[in-house]
């Protein structure tokens, strides 16, 4: 079990964003959003490139800040995410990805039924813990 | 009238990450969302110290990177943020406020009629152009 991402402690990662920022290709973060429930269900980055390719394809597509390359999301699975709008924001530096998921969830973890998560969003903070929000709205 | 925030062209902010990332304290993304609408409203920036005087508080609160201070969206207005909610990515490199809006929204534009805009996405991209989503859910 990774502790990090299965674990009710609180041990945020303040390393990500500098990691990102220092990445060859100059990006964006894109919040990705469920069009249908409204759920928010992952944050990730894109560059040019990346929203060119969501654009013309209709796939969610975002920039691999580590591996340096495109990342179109459920490219292997087939749980692609189809798009439905792109928002950008009052400053341009920021962008909002309305999907439909074709899969059952785009976090790349599982619950303990062994199901993919709908969001990456599955643990709220309570009086310091991580609670579990499984199979709740 | 500023182009970037008030022109149909689209013309993406690259450079925001890295400054962000350059700041003295290291932050993580945060989307805010209105926890009734559910509508995404911003992406800003918090560190450590921000997160406690949210949860401390009960008030969305932001660390400005440009300034290099706590930021207490609507500290002087009087349009704050109450939590709701604060969650936690898998990765535990981004999280997510859960609000209610005291003020009529939270962007620091506003629209034709003189109001302030609930949600900083107020545009969509259609056809290389952006679209005013004014009035629109």
């Amino acid at each position: 079990m990774k502790e990090i991402e299965e674990g009710s402690s609180l041990q945020l990662d303040f390393t990500k964003l500098r990691k990102v920022a220092q990445a060859a290709s100059p990006v964006l973060p894109v919040v990705v959003q469920d069009a249908d429930s409204r759920e928010v269900l992952v944050v990730a980055y894109a560059n040019r490139e990346a929203l060119d390719h969501t654009l013309k394809t209709g796939v969610a597509t975002f920039w691999s800040t580590s591996r340096n390359e495109l990342w179109i999301k459920g490219a292997t699975s087939g749980d692609t995410l189809q798009l439905v709008d792109v928002r950008v924001n009052c400053e341009q530096n920021s962008l909002l990805y309305l999907v439909r998921m074709v899969g059952s969830g785009v976090c790349h973890t599982r619950d303990a039924q062994g199901e993919t998560r709908r969001t990456c969003y599955y643990r709220s903070l309570k009086e310091g813990e991580l609670t579990f929000r499984e199979g709740i709205k």
